[in-house]
């Protein structure tokens, strides 16, 4: 059959494959910090046009250039898969053992910034698309391909392009990113995931550093904020901003069936932390339900005054943090955000200064579309292991422009990384084994999708 | 008369001076970074030589060089001098608009870290000691210079070292640093400081930072750092820490009066640091009480996570802070150290470690000391107006080791800064007209003594 000459194809091929990913590692895209932006789109670009796509590029005003490819392979299913092109920043550098721009490649992984989120997976997925006519196939669906450079900071063009575009992007599956191979060998799919409000906290006070020895001569800008900070959430780690849990609805009784038959790998994940026990010392279903059916609200990052070597007696005359929230369904990152604003507000925290970072709706796909039925016995057909079906994964992509706005069933979970991959940490990886079985699944999915209109 | 000689002489070669401080700035030295330590300690000793001054260098262990230097006039008062060659760190770098080592001179001051703090007021000294043989006048007292490298990190081998030469450093008066003339042209003069105990505080959880699309599996290091200190001091600044306050003593009635006399220039606090009031809207005795009487709990430093351009995605695997205590008499910074980590063990931090970076207890010499008022009359010779008489100054110094551990008489006050002098601030500097005050001051003093023994 053409999709077992396919998936050979993809065997026989792993150096082009280790290649190409080293070639989109080694060109860093920073969007956080406008580093090479152009240069990806452009190198994207290429690969896209390598595999036959037609490439129509655009910006929504000034904005990280947006791909759009399409190949018409003249059949009834059309498959819209995203990708993006941006990466995190790499540091701590310091924690890096490889190059975090060097592609390196060292016992069966492909290590840098971007391997696994996602430039390693988004090459997968071109690398599905070729294995067809590479083996002298016909592509089984037609492909449309929508690649941001704006992920990593919230995506802010992506919505306007979607709803602008909405016409040509219709489709009857989408592939997210996100792919994620258990410890088990078992893969995760997810058919939602969790919004971000991502808040900054400013707190000014002097117009300049002050000499420490006369600290109790001031309102100190560093404790205004932290006094400010633990208002909104106690040491259980319950948010204290009214209204912030409102719209938070419980599983349902088929969710927390899935949440109980496909259990976290809590060893897994407790020896990659190096921790002893989770939050609260949450086990099982617990822990599930408070990773996938709770919001959050993160500390990312926080400072004020001199972080350097030894002492420098300082007041600082200002004190930032960068706040994190996951959103589940139904709650709204703007709604969110202004319970925030009301919260400072109503505690006398006016100096603090709220600014709204990114915000991105949670996005869920119906459990009961047969896309669902397609994409899991794929996945068993390659891996030879049931997948692991969740309702959604706790990170925070813009999967609800496809499942939402575009109303396209939408699958997370067909890729390449791995429970050891570190992404958005340092050495970030993908082994090569997984970058072959994720790219088989997409082939075969493409098949199966075309069998099963 | 030989004074009036002399200062005529420190009038009129303000060149020299200038020039000489300037020499200073331009050698780093932060000793905070171990930077241009031992290439200073060097130009200070010629410095000394260049006076006069048999000097002996030496260091207790492996801490910076402590310069003593000796003038025997054949007199029979004998003046000790204390100073120190190091600076504090010159960030944030992108707020100074002179180069914070190049001793600039712009508009009749002269710019860069150290000028104030206190190379240039140390170069003072040198100045009145060289304006009685330089303008033909035998020097009418005895002096001793000691000097370190370490006192912007908290002066950890001066005790020793003083404990060690106690005989050799016997004195009738002693000269400690920070002059510091107010808006409306009169001096401080204190005879005491406040202590210190600075502590960090750390927190660590995951062994690597973690994508916060995880944020609600694990125990945040941030929050649980944030969550510690909020248990320490209420929103009003009181301290929660049990015992903390307990050796604080109130002002006495003759205390009281010397605040009442000599207040502070709010005015022109509140505008040099662009506030509109101070701590808690205290004004008057109240703030001068609070400043000079209470000690404090600032924090100096926080830092976690990412802190950059845009927004990262993490939960960060550690949090610190450096913590700022200032002590007044009897507080002890070790048993201030104690009482913080048995806050941290009561209520439930353990995984919050404490580390104490540097302790220095406060130091008082009387206010009945004869020299109070030798300095005092010796100042309103030279500036033509009252100084302004404080019981001790808020920031912290080691003086204790010359009026307790010695028993040596000591002022902290003779000098050269000013209102406007930003010392451990960006645009530090000093004005030459008070370099040229400062100096005579000293030069009157020496004379003065000499005539009251």
């Amino acid at each position: 059959m053409d999709v077992e000459r396919a998936r050979a194809y993809v065997r026989e091929n792993v150096d082009r494959w280790v290649a190409g990913v080293q070639r989109l590692v080694r060109q860093p895209s920073i969007s956080a910090q406008h580093v090479g932006i152009l240069e990806t789109a452009a190198l994207i670009r290429q690969e896209m046009e390598r595999v036959g796509a037609h490439v129509c590029e655009e910006r929504v005003g000034d904005g990280h250039p947006i791909l759009y490819g399409e190949i018409d392979a003249g059949q009834s299913q059309t498959v819209l898969i995203y990708g993006h092109y941006d990466v995190q920043p790499p540091d701590p550098l310091a924690e890096w053992t490889h190059d975090p721009f060097g592609g390196e490649v060292a016992d069966g992984a492909i290590y840098g910034r971007g391997a696994a989120d996602e430039k390693g997976e988004f090459f997968s997925r071109l690398a599905a698309v070729e294995a067809y006519p590479a083996s002298g196939c016909p592509l089984p669906v037609n492909v449309k391909f929508l690649v941001e450079g704006e992920e990593e900071i919230g995506s802010p063009s992506l919505e306007a392009y979607v709803r602008r575009h909405a016409d040509r992007l219709r489709a009857d599956a989408g592939i997210w990113e996100g792919g994620f191979k258990q410890r088990n060998g078992r893969i995760d799919l997810s058919f939602g995931n969790r919004g971000i409000c991502y808040v900054e906290l400013r707190c000014r006070g002097m117009k300049t550093d002050l000499h420490s020895g006369r600290g109790g001569l001031v309102t100190q800008p560093a404790w205004r904020l932290l006094h400010a900070l633990a208002t909104m959430r106690d040491q259980d780690g319950r948010v204290q901003i009214a209204g912030f849990y409102d719209e938070v609805k419980p599983p349902t009784a088929y969710e927390d069936t899935l949440l109980r038959e496909n259990p976290l790998d809590e060893d897994a994940y407790r020896e990659q932390l190096g921790i002893t026990q989770f939050a609260r010392g949450l086990v099982g279903l617990d822990l599930q339900r408070e990773h996938l059916f709770q919001p959050t609200f993160t500390i990312c990052g926080m400072l004020a005054g001199y972080t350097g070597r030894g002492m420098k007696t300082v007041v600082p005359r200002e004190a930032t943090v960068k706040l994190d929230c996951r959103l589940v369904p139904d709650m709204d990152p703007r709604r969110t955000f202004e319970r925030i604003q009301a919260h400072l507000h109503r505690h006398g925290f006016d100096d603090v200064e709220a600014t709204l970072v990114s915000a991105t709706p949670p996005g869920q796909t119906s459990l009961q579309d047969r896309f669902v039925t397609v994409v899991a016995g794929a996945a068993r057909t390659v891996y030879g292991v049931d997948p692991e079906l969740r309702p959604r994964f706790g990170g925070s992509t813009p999967m609800y422009v496809f499942n939402k706005l575009l109303g396209v069933p939408t699958v997370a979970g067909v890729g390449v990384r791995w429970y050891g991959c570190n992404y958005h940490a340092p050495n970030e990886n993908i082994r090569i084994e997984d970058f072959v079985q994720g790219t088989e699944h997409l082939v075969q999915i493409f098949w199966d999708l075309a069998q099963r209109p």
